[in-house]
């Protein structure tokens, strides 16, 4: 039941490498090339659309080759499983984090 | 120099599985054991115990023994780059979908 990847597994696994993070970062200031998402990038081309293919599968990405350019863009749809997700974690979180600190105020008085 | 796991990615890999992001969900809603973890969850205890130290060494969730009772909670403060990460994307994303929705309301307005 848990063994095939939902969406949100994909998102997060093409999240967790520094260099897609780095990809989707350039990519959220708009579209660019290959090349031009390869410029910054210590490593070759090839590992470079290896990356891409990652961020296509997630949803994150998508490309559209036009003469000899592939030009790509954030799918902006696609985020919105992972942002659901973290905004509802995070609302739990958020009332664990203002016990916490209620905790800790507590604490903070005591040693007043 | 990228081929070591940093916080955040080890944060997104912790997150990029059901049955780790289903613990977080538990241990969002309060500390449990690992026994409690295991519950509703269709695995052996040791693969449990084998998500739960992926969590561990993201930093998103600690664990304690207190005598046979491993009690494991949430760690807050973990949090904080993934939650900065996201919004700082998500503030770029938002300008894009804004400029989408203008861009879609615009050809809305053409095919009327």
């Amino acid at each position: 039941m848990l063994n095939y990847a939902t969406p949100l597994d994909l998102v997060f696994h093409a999240l967790a490498d520094p260099t897609r993070r780095a990809m989707l970062e350039r990519l959220s200031n708009g579209p660019a090339s290959v090349s031009e998402l390869a410029g910054p990038l210590a490593m070759s081309l090839p590992a470079v659309v290896q990356h891409l293919q990652v961020l296509e599968a997630s949803g994150l990405v998508r490309s559209e080759k036009a003469g000899r350019v592939r030009t790509c863009r954030i799918e902006p749809a696609a985020l919105g499983s992972v942002e659901r997700w973290i905004a509802e974690r995070q609302s739990n979180w958020d009332r664990r984090l203002d016990r916490l600190g209620d905790h800790l105020a507590g604490h903070e008085e005591e040693s007043d």
